[in-house]
């Protein structure tokens, strides 16, 4: 009874939902020109400390394929994590919106090989390398690894998108200033994310160097999301930042997974694919072992033979994460003694 | 201080937003694959007395991009009223969805001038052909003229769009069974609105032979309108069809709308550009007369020179109504006067 | 016996032929950076009498549709005439190379309407204005045609786009220089056509500011058009500039067209649709004698009942254009003498 | 003074052009609806002992494009080899006709590896496997080798293209009939190349299940790949099968590098890096050898550090051959006195 399988199979947070009823009151302009996108702007912009360009969006897949499209034009290529969301989860929208190609370099713990990244991008006709923060392997960037990334980047007029789904948990991780993980390291755009940190269906895209996004809204438009009561995804937002619930969620999410990766790093027969270092969990295990878990009811994705993902929301709890970790010692001392 | 522009710029029903609310409790398959988005296309199977295959999504221009991109193909022929607003407001989402071209056929009253769509359609590669109900101009196709089109756009080839984002006023209008309106009387796909009248941020797009839609769940995910928590979409549109409510509220809005173009076509030096079919009063007066009313707060769109539209959406007050029409007879009163 | 279809069902011009089988001989470096292809390109620039830059390609939509490309971008607007090649006989390659949506324009003689192009981008997202020099109805726009058309897109943040796939007649008919033509009127691109005045397969892509065309030679490769024995298409075109062989056959074509068109208008019960200023007649003329016409071995084009298309090319005889004149009055005095 | 860089570097076969010269005679009607490109069909049709769809199209990245566009649509997959002309050749062609997403397959010695593309395709949305003959390796597929990766793809949904710019060379050095390489063997199209083999400027894109091709010669217009004197293209098809000139080419070629490759072979401190399959020979040799060869006038690429390309021609002579054979044993001599 207890769901792992993504942090966006959860319910949005209590105040994110109090802020769409809220806004639900009297007329505003359509189409993204109303008082709450342009307050959610300005709140975006504090966060970051710098004058951004942000715009509210419906989806993550969009406001990864728009922002892509704004820094990698036909032609130009798109280069990735051989693990990344934009490679095999979006069935080509990067492409689709940017006319650029995309492709793949090799990972080393859900994070850019730079041997591979600095070869890909060696003869690049221009265009965007993007990577994800924290990464498909809950994995994290520092600003040092940012930085170096941007700097080869550059080197090629190459500019440089993160795919922040999971921004917060990063930022909570880490410790770190938005900016320091962002523009201060030579990031261009970012997706920032807040579906799966407890918003219902809000994300929004930032440009550093706010000319980059001089074309967004004709292109986002152009692609169907220019959702007319945009106050509806704004107030989301507003409300994701005021009193800094975007941290308070993400620091709980990590919490758990943390919680979560200590407990089954303990039990033998169980191991960890990846540090535990923001809300994602990656472990290994015997095929009959998730087999068993299953049959008690516990819901989780599974990608490979023998290792599956446990993801922690905003709202996992301790009995939640500590269910699941009795379950899964009491599968392997069972398996242990019918060796 | 009253609000004309669109039925866009208004709020969502209250009963909407409740079930969103109601909608925020416990976990949900992501990207669709939840209760909610299974009850709404049962629904809609229901309203249509047919076995449709029915889509949520965000937008409405999304809506008929996708609709679209599945009935015409790269190089084919969508073929549009001039007045449409897949012409002039979408930035080129059909095109860019579809891969087909679009052009533009001659419209009277807001519908299309049947020997112009004859002609246009005379050597067209195959694609389709889309209508609006109601249209742009705020009038109504009826079963027979809607069977006309199809006929005509079946014997090329080509395949038949609606454009429903007012199709509920269209229904009520017309005291039709929704099933009238579009797949027995030759409608393949229909972009039925919700946004408009009552919903928050929800369309649904419908395929009345059913195998249309086979490719719609990758097309929708490629354009990143695949929401992940996509029953706060699924659950807006249950809401809306729940009690008949719809029709509740388009019935609403085009009394308004009636009542407001009586008031209007009483008052000398006033006319109605168009009958008033539906939720939307065309209506023609001096410049100097507009200016008056926005002078005292009133708030609407003027197309071009002395023509201006005024919107009666499902929560327009008597008040509103008899509010504008007392004000533009003092205007015109005065003009008079003055002259 | 005689083929008045168009100027692209005739032979390329000997000297022509003679070029691409003398650039047969040794290795050339492929892709376009050839020798042939440079010098092309300088014979460009001293035709156009300006620091241009061109491009070789092989066929005359992948010019006008990659001329495009780089003058408007996904979600602008290209503007057309309603009776441009671009809108009917391209299947939508202009959209598909620039991401544009494309809208037309009401013509009067084949030529743009000024009110109606005046309004028509009155409120656009930027892009391009296209026009055809000589029309697709024989006619030509003057230099201060051209020019006001240049002031009224440049006004509104939109460039100009010349299809000259008959740019050559234009060119003599009007007795002016090619400059004053393009880039002096305010023209910023031109497709250069060739093919149909001589050459087998050839025309060029030529952008008088030189930046406009920085990212061609991407989009060209991107859309399959690079040809990798280049040579073949730019030897085309250096002999169909040198000696001015291009006016030339221009000339002698534009002198067949109206002796054709004079030859007709004499003959009663048959009238010209359009002056003739180039190298085609439209003639209007009962339908029976036009099938007359087809029954004694001629062969053209009809558009509409009773409406027909004579094009003469760089090779059409004195002897074809006087038999098809002769073949004309026969049958329209046979009309009258039945009547 | 000898030019190794590619078979498109180097002269069209004599025969071919005087072909085209050949067609430069009477009208034909355009856009390839004339006796040539009838001609050529036919002629393709008996090549491959079916009843294929054939068209002419002037540039091998058009024909990969447009064939891969009819067998992958938008958000589908194309499977590549890592090293294969359409990943890095191309631009995003393939990526641009189809609308489907590109991604790579690793491989060894120019081929796909089984097994990694056998996990590639394991959860496709369907699309196309394409592979290349000869590879860019100069290796060749076995029709036994062919046959295990349509099975894998057509197990998935997925179609099969071969790209065969060097197709003639893997027909003579296989000793295999055309059909056992393609269709027998499961391929669904096939880019038919003729130009690296002594054409100028002309390919074919053959579908064997014909109907695959229905829109062929839509989305060919719309790429501007419509030549509208196709008769020049299809007459250097013509020609190029006439009398299998195309095996005789291609045989020679391979000969020539046979000899390259058995000459370099037997030098020391130089080795192969791939087996000389066809008509390309791949070096492995000291840097400062390259710089040597460079030196005396030779021409070749060289990909990475200490490994070069030698590509044997239709034309290429037993001097060229020995010519760069011996200036290499020179220098590799000189290096190892030196050392």
């Amino acid at each position: 009874v207890f769901d792992f399988r993504s942090d966006n199979v959860v319910e949005a947070h209590p105040a994110v939902m109090a802020a769409m009823l809220a806004a639900n009151t009297g007329t505003q302009t359509s189409y993204g020109d109303d008082d709450y996108s342009r307050r959610m702007a300005d709140g975006l912009r504090a966060v970051f400390a710098t004058d951004c360009a942000a715009f509210p969006i419906a989806t993550g897949t969009a406001a990864n394929a728009l922002a892509l499209a704004l820094l990698a034009g036909p032609g130009q290529r798109i280069v990735a994590q051989d693990s990344a969301h934009v490679v095999d989860g979006e069935e080509g929208a990067p492409e689709f919106y940017s006319g650029a190609t995309l492709r793949t370099v090799a990972t080393e713990g859900g994070k850019f090989r730079m041997d591979a990244l600095a070869e890909a991008i060696a003869e690049v006709p221009g265009g965007a390398v993007t990577l994800t923060q924290a990464t498909e392997l809950g994995t994290l960037y520092t600003p040092a690894e940012i930085r170096a990334i941007a700097d080869l980047a550059h080197a090629k007029g190459m500019l440089v998108h993160v795919d922040g789904s999971r921004f917060a948990n990063a930022v909570v991780a880490l410790d770190a200033h938005p900016a320091d993980l962002t523009w201060r390291a030579g990031v261009d755009a970012l997706s920032f994310g807040a579906t799966k940190n407890g918003a219902a269906m809000a994300e929004a895209v930032i440009f550093f160097p706010q000319h980059l996004g001089d074309d967004f809204p004709r292109r986002r438009k152009r692609g169907g999301h220019t959702v007319s009561k945009m106050r509806f995804v704004s107030a989301q937002l507003e409300a994701y930042l005021a009193g800094d619930l975007w941290l308070a969620n993400a620091r709980h999410a990590n919490a758990m997974a943390a919680r979560l990766g200590a407990g089954l790093a303990a039990i033998p027969g169980v191991s960890l694919a990846a540090p535990v270092q923001a809300n994602e969990v990656f472990v290994r295990a015997a095929p009959a072992l998730l087999n068993g878990l299953e049959a008690r009811g516990f819901q989780f994705f599974s990608r490979q033979e023998g290792m599956f993902r446990l993801v922690c929301a905003w709202n996992t709890s301790d009995a939640a994460v500590d269910a699941i970790i009795a379950a899964i010692r009491e599968l392997a001392a069972e398996r242990a003694a019918a060796e």
